[in-house]
């Protein structure tokens, strides 16, 4: 079994769990084959990779500049067709946002091996996505580290859970008042405390609502009651999830904090490989684990995302847009940090609801709350 | 499964060990049945768990004290006879020191699932008891805090281990200075900072002898080289123990500091119950975790314990009962805390080391230095 190289395709090869994927790739060359890659931005970064690993399936989302990539052998195709391929053993779902949905949909629905680091599609459809898992026998392997945590701990003991334990470092404005919320910039909000991430997540991390996301997708990854998972504050992020079973006893997953650690698990699953690569925890380091409740008055998007989780339908699907233009208008500095909560807020209040949306209906929502976030932040205050 | 009656033999079941496996199977009466009751001392404390649980088959140390046992109807039988009778399932092993051994290999030659927490006993034989475990294809269900944490993470993912990490409280004299240690007093030994247990194993404790008494116990319960198993000290004792996998990922067991736990756990494997008894974690209350190396030269029994592992063949079993003499001596007031380390060090060192030990080289290793410490320890200065 560990003889057989595992071909890969990584959609979203340029950011930066996709570039960390390419990382532990070359750390096991005898182990994965790229075949396919795909990008959205960076299409230098994308050239170099293209002739570093010469995939035979390539995607930019610009076509007009995908004239600029390097003339090697390969072939242009869509991100769905990239991630259902039948050369594709595994597809790194490493997009950011929406855009990862269709593609881990085709991929499920072609019973492929999906190592998911995009929760927003999970949190978005997650029926539709986990019953064309059942349905296609594909697996859904987590890379998010919370969720690989929890993956490892119910290795083999997934019946007598009593309750997640998700932990969350906090962010850069742990402990902050809403007056020094009020006053944070974009700079501050981009230097998270110990994960080095893509820019929306490391947002998403300071407001708390990737906490939010990650429960609702440990709703569906592990068909477990939102109202059963938690979150605790550990600001040194090195327990990254913990279970509890029902006779109180608790595992928990550690390790220096570096998402090639979950992404080489995904890869490699079941088994597990020494790369030299991999920084190893010191104990010698570490002074002290801490954990504390979640403030949920600072940080109300955790409180936001948790219930969309709870009301289900099309709430999630709007969660997820309303955040994800919010915070881009954030990083564009026109609006301020605490309207990402508040823009999200109006959104969920005046979105009316789908029940048993197909995913047709999750779009219509997904494009409605873009556009109402867009026209209420038009409204507001500015910077 | 889960509805068969389980039928218990509990040695040693006036002990720490014992009352609260005893305590476990009040709290889950459907699952448990006492069949067996053995105890050495407290013959009024085994009278009414004769009254209460009334077994078929009793132990009692002392034939001539045992006519004053309640007049029920019970079998006196050995503890070897009582470990391999046909009507138990399960043989709890919670006697203290040597007297673990024989019954522990009786009940493993009748492949019988052995609940372990006698540790001297495969410290002493651990090759001689995990040969015949194979071959009778018995089961050894640890219940040492510490052993049943490794055997959690180790659920279906036994292989691609880097290490085994040991925690241990600390005990009583963390941080002590050479010169605090030559005055403590066997009241403040007795004093364990985290854990309720036996005296012998509280003083174990305070010396981290037990600790290194785990050490070879981890060896043998999980085909571990003893130099692939680390001990650090955490004084909170919520992380009882932690596997390293070849990838770096570490996986830990948490939980509120009472045996009952790791009992039941190895009473209900591999389901797991839920026991209102049992406490819980309070994450609000943990104020912070933490880690630190071992002083080798504050407490030098840890290090002569994991040597004595290392060298293997008779040290260990001269280990065992040289410290278990020190210990009775140390709590009737005869040698002072220091001397247990001088003691057992002196026997270690004049052992005559036997190759490839039967059971017969092992008693006999183990006789000797009981005598030879006490021969020592007649020569030392008292008090």
């Amino acid at each position: 079994m560990g003889n057989i190289v595992k071909q890969l395709a990584v959609l979203g090869s340029t950011g930066s769990i996709g570039q960390q994927t390419l990382e532990v790739v070359r750390a096991l060359p005898h182990r994965f084959c790229i075949v396919g890659l795909a990008a959205s931005k960076n299409i230098d970064l994308l050239a170099r990779q293209i002739n570093e690993f010469k995939p035979r399936f390539v995607y930019y989302q610009s076509s007009k500049l995908a004239t600029h990539l390097p003339d090697a052998e390969y072939e242009f195709l869509s991100l769905e067709d990239i991630a259902c391929h039948p050369q594709v053993d595994i597809v790194v779902v490493a997009t950011s946002g929406k855009a990862g949905l269709l593609p881990t949909l085709s991929a499920v629905r072609a019973g492929k091996k999906v190592a998911l680091a995009n929760k927003e599609s999970l949190v978005m459809a997650g029926e539709i996505i986990t019953s064309e898992v059942r349905r296609n026998k594909a697996q859904l392997l987590p890379i998010d580290s919370e969720h690989s945590a929890i993956w490892q701990c119910l290795e083999s003991e997934a019946q007598d859970v009593a309750q997640l334990i998700l932990t969350a470092s906090g962010g850069p404005f742990r402990g902050y008042s809403p007056s020094q919320l009020r006053k944070v910039t974009v700079r501050q909000a981009l230097k998270h405390p110990s994960w080095q991430m893509g820019k929306k997540v490391t947002i998403d991390s300071a407001t708390l609502m990737n906490k939010g996301l990650e429960v609702i997708e440990a709703h569906w990854l592990f068909n477990m009651p939102i109202d059963n998972i938690k979150v605790l504050i550990h600001p040194q992020s090195v327990v990254h999830a913990m279970v509890e079973f029902a006779d109180g006893s608790i595992k928990a997953q550690l390790s220096y904090p570096d998402m090639r650690l979950p992404i080489q698990y995904a890869l490699t699953y079941p088994e597990r490989i020494s790369n030299p690569q991999l920084p190893r925890l010191n104990w010698s380091d570490i002074k002290g684990l801490t954990f504390e409740q979640p403030d949920l008055d600072i940080f109300p998007c955790l409180k936001l995302a948790i219930e969309a989780g709870e009301r289900g339908r099309t709430y999630p699907a709007v969660l997820c847009a309303a955040d994800e233009v919010a915070v881009e208008l954030f990083l564009s500095e026109r609006i301020r940090f605490f309207d990402i909560a508040n823009l999200v807020e109006q959104a969920l209040e005046q979105h009316q609801v789908t029940s048993s949306p197909g995913l047709e209906e999750i779009m219509a929502a997904d494009a409605w709350a873009r556009e109402k976030v867009i026209g209420l932040a038009s409204g507001s205050s500015p910077c």
